[in-house]
């Protein structure tokens, strides 16, 4: 229904198409937009076209970025040494947020999925492999602690094992905070397998 | 931490300004966003721009449109006689999503209320007497249900009592669906203030 006239209709309908944003977000949204100063809005516009424009991968790691290498491979100061592998660049943004670790990154951009036909070659493995050649101590698997994120991180662990670099696996178990009553079984047991001396 | 480069981070920020969006979903968006096809990134975003450009107010109701009058005050077909006086174009949209009320709206954009220092010039209130000199039925005030849309309601009602002409206030009460139980005292009074003849 168009009660709002053309404009602002499209404007909703348009943020509406986001996702989890629904109607009545949209609708909210959308008069906080025309509310806000006319060069607060452009910058809105303009972020929005530069970024779709300008991001491509990192040569070196995949993760998302818009310069030839991102801030992560480009900074010298971090161990070149160590590389974690994750499925996509939001897992790499959230152990970013963590500020502790201090190696960097590989980005597969997927995980493999017979489910989904998504196999070995359509994430980026062979990339990985490349960058294994130069001088690595050890890559750390942290794809997600589901069945894609389990399959790939065993496929990706028999692939190097003939290279002798070291191969780790984050930690699967209860997270902090998490009350045990109501963490589901496998976790439990995998808490249980993966218990370390005190 | 500018772990995704400049566009991406600045895509993600501007996002975060608007309201209800956090750091998390902004970057949601965000992925979203970069992920699309060209041309719906070019939508979205000339969407925004041209809705600020192009908003402003119905000459006859003041509600926000992209014409000189909004659809609903052009509509011929619309009860032109009966003029619901709403605070502000969302709660307009409220009433006609029930898709039942045929009449014409006023908006004032905002309330009385002494507490912010909002008196009557301070909303549409003038152009509301300047409309009931043409030929008005009925005046419905539905302002919101608040101290403000309470006191405006009031005042409103002292102004158009001297005209003749009907002057009636959307009923207060138990919400459909809405549980005796948890329903506050004020509203389970009006209720009952309000009751009506089976």
């Amino acid at each position: 229904m168009n009660y709002y006239g053309n404009e602002l209709s499209r404007l909703i309908e348009e943020l509406s198409l986001l996702p989890g944003i629904g109607q009545k977000t949209a609708q909210r949204l959308a008069f906080h937009i025309i509310d806000l100063p006319e060069e607060n809005v452009t910058r809105l516009s303009d972020a929005i076209v530069r970024a779709k424009k300008n991001i491509r991968w990192c040569r070196e790691c995949f993760t998302l970025t818009d310069s030839e290498v991102c801030p992560i491979c480009a900074d010298s100061r971090r161990d070149h040494k160590t590389i974690m592998v994750v499925e996509d660049s939001r897992d790499l943004a959230a152990y970013e947020r963590t500020g502790k670790y201090n190696g960097v990154y590989h980005v597969l951009h997927g995980a493999i999925s017979p489910m989904l036909g998504i196999g070995p070659n359509d994430i980026r493995l062979k990339e990985l492999m490349t960058r294994l050649r130069q001088d690595v101590d050890e890559v750390i698997i942290a794809t997600n602690n589901s069945l894609e994120g389990e399959t790939t991180a065993m496929y990706i662990s028999k692939l190097i094992k003939p290279t002798g670099i070291k191969c780790t696996r984050i930690a699967s178990g209860v997270p902090v905070g998490g009350d045990l009553e109501y963490i589901d079984e496998v976790t439990l047991l995998r808490a249980l397998d993966g218990r370390t001396e005190l």
